[in-house]
């Protein structure tokens, strides 16, 4: 039996996890969550799931729930969610919250040693060198969650290291990839939240279509993997069947397939390195497809690609730059203050704008967060 | 170090098995080698890799390489077979020979305590029983060399075989992959040796083309990886890129690719756990292929592949007799004596006459291997 915390429990990889919990009720158990404002989801978790602990993001919500539920402990706020994280019953920490607030529960969590299953991508992107520092010194495993990294570390069960070649993100190409750069100018909102394979929020898909996605698994590899930046390559892949792969020494190529169903990375981060039955997601049928299309990346057509790397390299504060502008912008994308193109253009000059800070404390990567956010307010008004 | 007895020196797989133990005089050295005809092949491989003992078919051969070579040990014939299989130096024996001659020296070698590489097909195929009972008894590893089962080697690597739902075999289709079951009725045999993919042996060549090579993997890894035949899965991929794949019951399916080099395969059988360097092949390029293709296997057209599946279920003494009708009849066409698609009919009548014998001993397997081969001789005068 392995025990839970949750973090980001009424989102879609939240919700995808207590399925997972759900269906396997001999081998997971639920000892806290995190829901953010949605009460009434947070109620229905408590009810079927009955965890210890349970955090919201407000202080009435929390308060109102705690009259309901007096028998288990109801916080909020950011220490709500630390507290959920590390929770002693947890063996095992699923993150899935969206954004920078993912960072501190997940310290938390390593310093605790807590298993964490790492679905919050700000956590490895801004602060990469802290959390893999903090969990080779606590010495915990950090499993990815995201369908790439699990694919990666897949391929990378029962090898060495250091017979890594290069790995091989593969990438949709998102909404638009069968535009030219030259269509990019005026699309809209709603064309640009029509992604093709996966359906996820709208934040993610904004990404997935100007690949700001795929940079941020880039950098994510790069820590989790522990590979410089040129051994890892992304190659598109429509039919996203291959979620990514490795490519060794010897040039044997593995790879991990299926069909979009998160359940399986996310599931595989729980059981691992063991597997259990996952069978009502849709068994792959190759011959059914007939045909995996690959094809190069273009730099100039996926600019953010080429920004994610330049930012990876850079080091120090320039991706949780690079990752607060693109939020910003996105969110003024969102709210039709951007166009689609402006995205990357706005996250490109703060940047520019920015000197990086190498090996940064915490403090040095949150400034440099709320700098970079600024810049792009100051840059819309 | 490790230290190799080879087995069918000088054929395909022999002569890229010496390339890598040439490319890594640091890892691997040659206790001894076997080189039936080829008394010239014999000299350079002795002269480059100074083996301790060498096998040669014929006691003239052998005598006259003795007189060259004093002070190396010069044998012939099965009984040398066997020596250079089971020589006190070797660590892994390569079995390379081609034909039901190579199972009494894998037998031998187990019985000795060396890893068996593997690549007759044969020995698995006519007495994978004995071969399999006697490996797990002596505690010694049977690791495959062919693609395919290398394919699926790698995809097992840090995993638990409990999880398995199923492998997957790719098959190219072989020559005539894009004719219909009605065009084969007249094929050459210059046209069945054009294989599209592989450059191989021509009784190999032939076996691709009707498919009977895939039959006998599908037998192969039913004993390797101790799996029933409806866990076995092949499905036509004409690029041969992806080796073969396992899904597991997660849904998740691993997959090992690569450009077509019989080298990556047989370095991995020697380098396993770990892997190292080849370099000089060229890395895959999925860019640069642009669509892999997939299609279900049509049984009916492929009817060699549905007898295969016949006798591996059949089991017994039943795959001896496949394979022994096949090999008869292959020749047979390749001297012109049958048409293409006679080679099955054959095949399928010798089947039809044998009453298979269940778990039958070594002798039991070699006189169903001469009965079925008396039965196709017979026919053909």
């Amino acid at each position: 039996m392995k025990t839970i915390s949750l973090l980001g429990a009424t989102g879609s990889i939240g919700v995808q996890t207590l399925d997972i919990i759900r269906k396997h009720p001999d081998s997971f158990a639920l000892s806290s969550f995190s829901a953010g404002k949605n009460v009434d989801k947070a109620r229905q978790i408590i009810n079927e799931f009955r965890p210890a602990l349970v955090s919201v993001l407000e202080k009435e919500d929390a308060e109102r729930l705690q009259t309901e539920y007096p028998a288990i402990t109801v916080l909020h706020g950011s220490k709500g969610l630390e507290e959920a994280a590390v929770h002693e019953k947890a063996d095992t920490l699923v993150n899935a919250v969206i954004g920078s607030v993912g960072l501190q529960p997940t310290l938390k969590a390593i310093e605790a040693g807590k298993t964490i299953a790492i679905a919050n991508k700000e956590t490895l992107v801004t602060a990469g060198h802290i959390v893999t520092a903090a969990a080779k010194k606590a010495g915990v495993e950090l499993l990815p969650v995201d369908s790439e990294h699990s694919a990666i570390f897949q391929c990378m069960q029962g090898e060495h290291g250091k017979n890594v070649n290069r790995i091989i993100l593969t990438a949709s190409g998102g909404s638009f990839r069968d535009k030219k750069r030259e269509e990019l100018a005026d699309v809209t909102v709603e064309q640009t939240l029509n992604h093709p394979n996966w359906s996820m929020g709208a934040k993610i898909t904004v990404d997935s279509a100007t690949m700001m996605n795929k940079g941020l698994e880039v950098i994510e590899a790069h820590w989790l993997f522990n590979l410089p930046y040129d051994q890892i390559d992304v190659i598109l892949h429509r039919e996203s069947i291959i979620h990514s792969m490795v490519e060794f020494h010897d040039r044997s190529v593995m790879a991990q397939l299926g069909s979009p169903d998160m359940r399986v990375p996310i599931q595989y981060a729980l059981t691992w390195p063991d597997r259990l039955p996952l069978q009502d997601t849709a068994p792959l049928n190759l011959a059914e497809f007939g045909q995996l299309h690959f094809e190069k990346v273009d730099f100039n057509r996926f600019r953010m690609l080429r920004l994610a790397y330049e930012a990876g390299r850079a080091a120090g504060t320039m991706p949780a730059v690079m990752n607060a502008a693109n939020e910003e912008a996105v969110a003024a994308f969102l709210n039709g203050k951007l166009t689609f193109l402006q995205i990357e253009e706005v996250v490109e000059r703060a940047m520019e704008h920015h000197h990086s800070i190498l090996s940064p404390e915490l403090g040095a990567i949150i400034e440099s967060d709320a700098e970079a956010r600024a810049f792009v307010r100051s840059f819309l008004s």
